[in-house]
């Protein structure tokens, strides 16, 4: 089986596929460009069909006891390096899934900065209940880290666990803001009645307020993030849900330059709807919530105009902003937070984050989000001082390798390589998205999982979102050189089916 | 300030107060005990008043950035050792409060197998998606560490972040399999309508269901968590809940010898109000949650009889049952889960922990429960295989020191001790509860909150639940020697009143 599979596809630097024409030119660049791992392979390594035997073998000893339906493969981290990823059988794919999720790349930092500094030892062996008891260096942990690269107007932070609490923290947030301002102040003791009904889940004390999400909007899976999770049925289905309203995302045409007029009445159609909905829900809307681009729900954006007239609108409404940067923040869009291709003159309210961060919460500035007593906006952990470390050595090495500029200008160069494969292979690469936002590049196909399940067998690991979108999630190490790997790969892909 | 202070109370293991007369027997038992901790200091150690200037500025500097109203205190961990918890100005309290929390005696285990191991660092650099793309040794992790401790009849994990997520991704899985048998099985595929209906939050794929849960019960603080959550007003106020039921929770009457039948006929009223719940909510049940010890509610025990008929209720109406070991679980009630206490014929159906764990999840035995299909139940990270690592050290641990027999022997003497002071000061004793409970005790007392705040004066790390609960939360390294030290404090806080 892996000698047949061997042959039918060998990619190999010294013997590479005719790659795509344009791609020559290129190759000039690539040779200039310095790796940030140097002892990378070249190109994808394949040893067998995947899943090989030695992954068969552990797939079905882990599911003894942990579902294994979501697996995508096992891998083998110790054998993985830069952009590769690695299985038990010897494949080492180029990783275009892995953005949002771990930082190997942080493994060529000298180990006393790194995951095995003292200063980590103890937060791993310390984990208080960081608002009870926190260590005396939580400040500068933050002020090192997270706090650091605060998005504009803010400087404070709620931490949290993982994309779905920080949103619904900042969710809870919003609630007690919106009621705060109902009663008149912060000062503004609650009545009995709410004391009592609270108790009972009744209004007034837990009242029929609202979260505003967008349709394909995704903000995370437990029992409010699901409720303005608006991507997939397979989500939500069966689990008790709030009656909280959907305004429709704009469902813009491609390329961009040729629908100017069109996609500039689709949006303003969409915020006219989110106005209305704002204004005539009847649980009233106490925040929106948005993501800079719809991630899971098929990689759908919208223009910068689009979310500074939604900044308008929540303004005009006396209703709070969050921007859900768990996916697209820390410099994959190619700014470090995606809301700051917006320019907004007013900042969102709150800024969610996780996922390429390591950790979680939600930022702010305004101090009166700040719940007005304690412990209700709280719990045990509050987040992991040690994944907060984890952040700032990030934090550090985006700025050491200048990471944000490089994810800009690879996310360029992509961008025009899949530009030329458009022209070339139309049916297969549609509605291509992305432009000047980094890495963060999909585009439709119409055999999208066809192409998706034929990818490890030329080397790639790469993921799907919505319907029928491809989309790229390489690390923020990701360089022009494993650019070329991957439209040689794309199109072998194509062209195989 | 400070000396005024130190010449108010001073307490040295060389100048000890007078203590209570009946603990002079028992010092030949802490003689001859062995110290897990020889290094540690032998009594509180007070430098300052509390909080002490070091203390007082880190805290102004934490607050730019971080609320700190529910700070308890500021720890110097670095100087922390063993039960005692050291702040920036010298003092070092025994830790009654943190049991729950911090692994803090994990530091004396050798570095090769502890928070610097290689396998830490790689767990660390390298947070995958478990459920998509796990390292290759999570099923080793999952079986030598969360699964070797799995409740009895379940040999199943799904692993979660904290407390309030693994309770509800377990209510997750309840509803999931209650629409499940409606729909006739696990083979049977979503109707259109349902499939139509939940994009928009509305029956019947969004269902009105609901998961009852007890008054005083406390289980998080998200959204569907914060529906079952019942212990007090400021955890849920001016947040949207769901119209879900809460049954009485057994109001125990102390001592408990004394009252055999008047408790005994409480209980019995509890379980029929439960049932009738289960029968008649308007929102049909498909899971009872409940904490062996209601812990957040103020320490609210009942008898295994209790909980033994609410197995009987939930089974005979085909309800799951849910038990919230997040605060209970991992040693502190002198079995590794509480509900080991309780001898019950059939297991329960999820079992949720976090906490003492230092990672969280439920475990489940069977095989219905797992969802139907992927992504149903499925976040990006499910858990962290760092923080599944420190458990499984703390496991290590408490085989290797024999820590579970170590709390329920030194919870015996200690229950002993205050039963003593209960004697001798029956105003400010009452209620003790946690017989044979480990180190799991509470008991009520008027002037709680004025106790509370005078503890660290006199050397105590200690805190309340409920409205006028004193509870005991120490490290499962809490000996009968440290035992006596509270006793002693506990004693001059009541004269001092």
């Amino acid at each position: 089986m892996a000698a047949v599979f061997r042959s039918s596809f060998k990619l190999r630097a010294s013997a590479r596929l005719p790659a795509v024409r344009t791609l020559t030119t290129t190759s000039q660049l690539r040779a200039a460009e310095k790796p940030f791992f140097p002892n990378e392979p070249s190109a994808p390594q394949l040893s067998t069909a995947i899943p090989g035997p030695k992954n068969q073998a552990a797939t079905a000893e882990l599911k003894e006891a942990f579902d294994v339906r979501n697996l995508n493969m096992l891998c083998d981290y110790s054998n993985s390096i830069g952009n590769y990823i690695a299985d038990l059988d010897g494949n080492k794919l180029l990783d275009l899934c892995s953005n949002c999720l771990h930082s190997r790349w942080l493994q060529q930092r000298p180990p006393s900065k790194g995951a095995a500094s003292p200063e980590m030892v103890a937060a791993l062996i310390n984990r208080p209940a960081l608002g009870n008891f926190p260590s005396a260096d939580w400040a500068r942990i933050l002020k090192t880290g997270i706090l650091k690269v605060a998005p504009k107007g803010m400087n404070q932070v709620f931490t949290a666990m993982a994309g779905s609490d920080a949103n619904e923290i900042a969710y809870k947030a919003a609630f007690m803001y919106y009621r705060q301002q109902q009663r008149g102040g912060p000062e503004k003791e609650f009545s009995e009645e709410e004391l009592q009904s609270t108790m009972v889940n009744k209004a007034p004390g837990s009242p029929d307020l609202s979260i505003m999400s967008f349709k394909g909007g995704f903000h995370g899976r437990l029992f409010g993030s699901l409720s303005t999770t608006r991507s997939k049925p397979i989500h939500k289905l069966d689990i008790p849900a709030f009656d909280w309203p959907q305004a429709p995302f704009p469902s813009l045409k491609y390329p961009l330059e040729e629908h100017v007029q069109e996609n500039a009445l689709e949006e303003q159609r969409c915020l006219q709807e989110a106005e209305r909905l704002i204004k005539e829900w009847h649980n009233p809307v106490a925040a929106v919530i948005v993501e800079p681009i719809q991630s899971e729900g098929g990689d759908n954006h919208a223009s910068p105009a689009f979310f500074q007239g939604l900044r308008e609108i929540t303004k005009r409404n006396n209703v709070l902003f969050i921007v859900d940067e768990v996916q697209t923040g820390v410099g994959a869009t190619g700014k470090f937070w995606a809301h700051d291709h917006w320019n907004l003159e007013t900042p969102p309210d709150m800024v969610t984050f996780s996922k390429k961060a390591q950790t979680a919460g939600y930022y702010f500035g305004n101090p009166a989000l700040l719940p007005n007593k304690p412990y209700r906006q709280f719990n045990t952990w509050m987040g992991d001082p040690a994944r907060a470390l984890i952040f700032r050595g990030i934090i550090e090495e985006i700025e050491r390798l200048s990471l944000v500029e490089n994810t800009a200008a690879t996310g360029d160069y992509l961008y025009a390589g899949l530009e030329r494969l458009a022209q070339q292979y139309p049916e297969h690469v549609q509605n291509l998205r992305g432009k000047n936002q980094g890495t963060f590049i999909a585009w439709d196909t119409p055999k999208r999982d066809e192409m998706l399940a034929k990818a490890k067998s030329v080397g790639i690991n790469i993921g799907g979102s919505g319907a029928s979108a491809i989309r790229l999630r390489p690390m923020l190490i990701f360089q022009k050189h494993h650019a070329d790997l991957l439209l040689e790969r794309v199109e072998k892909l194509i062209k195989d089916l």
